[in-house]
């Protein structure tokens, strides 16, 4: 079984260290229950429940998978009881609303909560992660009726929940759904359609389940304008069934413990969500929670990886590494101490701990973006409305990132752990394989890594731009601030690096914004990349800044300066490349995929 | 189940228009049979064998995988038959030695029937194709007698050959096998040993097998220098069975249609291949050979995956592509549409198309390096000694390059192409993920992508130098063409990048020779991707330069030119990237490793 050790030293650095200089948009500084030792307690009684109780059933569930037949689906051997003591501790009620019930903490709590979960077994996760994003669309748009009715069996998780959005020739375009609705004479809906790759879509983890559809109005416009969101539970309320049919699931890469479900919904009674026609307005704060949520998926799954490369590099050994001090000729070298070897675990190392901080910084964006302080602890939003504005739009900015950048790190870190394995990598034994393939969707689901670029570009950076400049001017501080007289701690490798990134950022935006639309849309990917190392490296600032300050001064912290700085020599000259691809003509030719391509 | 087309278009071109270049190391220019008609000819018919009996096994064989039981392994179903009509129809004498009773062809059209098959079924290719490299170890350092014995039936298939390397505390280092070997009054030898790894080291496709074996003789010195190379059949002459035994089989990440085999030696009859204690060297000529093979595996995967993407993208409709001529406003537009798609597929058609050049010509190579001309067919040879020392020298550079480039490309095009899929791509049903699956394991056999680097950079470029003198004086003999009076249809920008290439190449190469141990071998990786790039770019530079030459000029050759330009304006900046990863400080302070990494 793969081993793993919460991360908890480097997540009492994150908050207490760099998340919480009150010059950081969305600070942690003044967050209410954030002391030191509740957040000890709390990361490590996560983590315990996380070793002993989920991380057991990751390998069994993905070689038995999930079960279905007509009466249901059953999930692997222990879910259902590692879910009834996961509720039983209280786990799903961490960070949900005082008012549901929940303790309220601060949603960054959240995030790591689902980061150690994913590290020890990402389809457990899957189950259990969707309430709080359901939550948010309620709170945000459902009536007060709707949200006391559910919303504390959502909060406490006694109800599960999915998002049903794809269907069979709508998955990008949501505009293409087709499943209707209809209104009832008691201000109810009836809804009827088929939705695929609802996961979660049935189970037997919970003996009810709350679906979230989109669906569309008798005569409702064509595209996503003309979408509503609607909640249908599998049961009602009084207790008969509703006409929601689980009709399969799918055989899939990994990720096997997890349900895949197609569902027929035959007229099935639901309730609005929101106002008629503005499903997708609706269903954005739960999108963005999941793709946030993405983002701790793939870190987690990258530390665990990660973890058990550098446990096997430190205990394996073959052929003679340079250098190697205490070793006799006639010994072979730990794989630690081969070169490669250590640039592989140091490029894990380096994309685990930046994501991390991009996942914590997005989570306490969250709070500090609080906007309606009636919903939330008044405690946990910023008071300043223009703070809470940028708070806001630099989430916005960073959501893609986190997404599209984090996600797509992850998988890369995953396979390099494979690779330190060799051969016995590719081997189920060893486990990393499970991961490597149960990764892989991350960059699929909650909108493919594409259509974060071009959200991140189209709508953010050259849209109202908001976010993209509380970046940009957050880094101007610092880096500021770095040449300014009396600057301590400052490494000024990285922060030379970091203005001469953001530079780079600004001309190639002023490009794109007056770049043709292929050509523009063809540097998305490049540019989200790009982006992704902007926040990537101001963060990695901070860490080394934090580090630096530190008046222990441990091995630790000479571990995260030579982190930050293998990231800025090693990973961070990617966007070399990738202003060079920006600046280039990027469109591609219509010949390169067209007809005549053999 | 996957479409497959065999690219004949692109290996007619390749070896008819480029490649025969005269002026190219390793021309095929005099290359005997390699006439057009007789390529079409055995590319057509061996496309029609890989799509009408291979590829309809892929998928089964992947779900139904190899199956263990003491008195042998038995393959999915279907691949006797399959594999009994390969041979029925001749196919594993295409290119063996004509004193073999094989057809003498080429070199390179192995590398293009391996390519073919691999797209098929990658499995498939696991039995058959260790015999040429087999074949290739034989008759460098084998006995006559030996030869006459085994070669004949390893050259039609009747017998199927092993690699046995691994053993559980030595993978990439051989020099700590424990296998042992003691000679027998009768001149043979008594192996006894565990090896792992071994692919196909048993099945139901032949009756007999012969294992390739390194194991230890007495009193031999510890390290790799104490190895000798043995022949073991399953079967003795006489219609013994061996003292060899299948002791299990390996649950893997996919490849699942080949047997990877736990093999028990125990006092087996084995017989001497070379000299004792050159049991490494003796292995090399398979070990190379297997090398390139990989190459290919990697192509065809890529190939097929690119197919079906393309296909894919041209067929769904999703969301409002930009500027897309005759598509009305109310019509969704197709996948191909949309820029980031149209990018996808560009980079694994760039790579697919670079690396079919890639290994063509390490193919092409092989044949112009044959340095013992009583063995191989004179005609097949170079006859002046200084030009088979220089295409021996190539080959060996590009070898890793291969391998550790080329195989890393085709991993990450098969993820572009499932990606291009989104959530389809990640189901079982639509095919794409076994092949990533599949591919997972091509930068772990036969040496790891790190092995690759270290071997490129430590024993071949800082080496004698020989293989990178003759591909820069190549390189440079080209790019002066290209500045020359009366160049014609030589491609400038290509032209212009590839001299680029060539300058930062020198540059990094002399600055690592005087690096430090830790920092030249951390260094490694990036140097193999970088010394990838320049011999891709080479061959776009050559490709570009006979598509512009073809006085017909098909639609298909703007394809070919906008395709290399593409590979130059937005991969090749990857050199960016490598070049400033290298000549930062590459080593990785043992900090980021060390223990106290929590």
């Amino acid at each position: 079984m793969l081993a793993f050790e919460p991360p908890l030293r480097d997540i009492r650095f994150l908050l207490f260290e760099v998340l919480s200089a009150p010059d950081l948009p969305g600070s942690l500084a003044g967050a209410q229950h954030l002391d030191s030792l509740l957040v000890d307690h709390i990361v490590d009684a996560m983590g315990r429940f996380a070793i002993d109780t989920i991380l057991p059933l990751n390998a069994g569930a993905d070689a038995q998978g999930c079960t279905w037949t007509a009466s249901g689906v059953q999930t692997p051997a222990g879910f259902p009881e590692a879910y009834a003591a996961f509720c039983a501790q209280g786990w799903p009620l961490l960070c949900a609303d005082p008012e549901l019930g929940g303790e309220g903490l601060p949603h960054v709590l959240f995030t790591i909560q689902q980061e150690i979960l994913s590290a020890a077994c990402h389809a457990f996760v899957m189950a259990e992660a969707v309430n709080p994003c359901a939550l948010a669309c309620l709170q945000a748009s459902a009536s007060p009726d709707l949200i006391a009715r559910w919303g504390p069996l959502l909060a406490d998780g006694s109800v599960l929940a999915t998002m049903c959005l794809s269907e069979a020739q709508a998955g990008s375009d949501l505009g293409l759904l087709r499943t209707r609705a209809a209104v009832a004479p008691d201000g109810s809906y009836r809804i009827t359609g088929t939705k695929i790759f609802a996961s979660g879509g049935d189970h037997d983890l919970t003996a009810n389940i709350v679906h979230l559809v989109l669906a569309r109005l008798p005569d409702a416009p064509p595209g996503t304008r003309g979408l509503t969101l609607f909640l249908v539970p599998k049961w009602l309320e009084d207790g008969t069934r509703n006409r929601v049919h689980c009709d399969g699931i799918e055989h899939k890469m990994g990720l096997h413990g997890s349900p895949t479900c197609t569902l027929r919904f035959e007229g099935a009674v639901g309730w609005r969500i929101g106002d008629p026609q503005r499903g997708l307005a609706a269903m954005f704060p739960m999108m963005n929670r999941a793709r946030l949520l993405a983002g701790a998926q793939a870190v987690g799954l990258a530390d665990i990886a990660w973890q058990n490369a550098a446990r096997y590099a430190g205990e394996r050994r073959q052929g003679k590494a340079v250098s190697t001090p205490g070793t006799t000729l006639a010994e072979p070298s730990l794989l630690i101490a081969h070169p490669d070897v250590a640039r592989m675990l140091a490029i894990q190392r380096a994309w685990v701990e930046g994501g991390r901080a991009l996942i914590c910084w997005s989570a306490a964006l969250i709070d500090a973006s609080v906007m309606d302080a009636a919903v939330m602890d008044a405690a946990r939003g910023h008071c300043d409305p223009a703070h809470r504005a940028d708070a806001a739009a630099l989430l916005g900015l960073l959501t893609p990132i986190v997404k599209g950048f984090v996600c797509e790190n992850a998988q890369q870190a995953v396979s390099l752990a494979l690779q330190v394995h060799g051969g016995h990598g590719y081997m189920t034994a060893t486990g990393i394989e499970q991961l490597l393939r149960d990764a892989r969707v991350i960059t699929l689901y909650e909108g493919t890594t594409g259509i974060q670029a071009i959200d991140l570009l189209q709508r953010k950076a050259l849209g109202d731009g908001h976010g993209l400049a509380v970046l940009l001017a957050s880094i101007d501080r610092w880096t500021r601030r770095s040449k300014g007289e009396g600057a301590t701690a400052h490494d000024e490798e990285i922060d030379a690096a970091l203005a001469t990134l953001a530079g780079t950022v600004k001309d190639v935006t002023t490009l794109l914004a007056t770049a043709s639309e292929p050509a523009r849309l063809a540097a998305a990917s490049s540019y989200l990349r790009l982006l992704g190392h902007l926040a990537t490296t101001y963060l990695w600032a901070r860490m080394l800044h934090a580090a630096a300050a530190n008046p222990t001064q441990e091995p630790w912290h000479a571990a995260k300066r030579d982190t930050g700085r293998f990231y800025v020599r090693q990973l961070l000259p990617e966007a070399l490349w990738l202003a060079a691809a920006i600046q280039a003509d990027s469109a591609v030719s219509s010949s390169v995929n067209g007809p005549q391509k053999r």
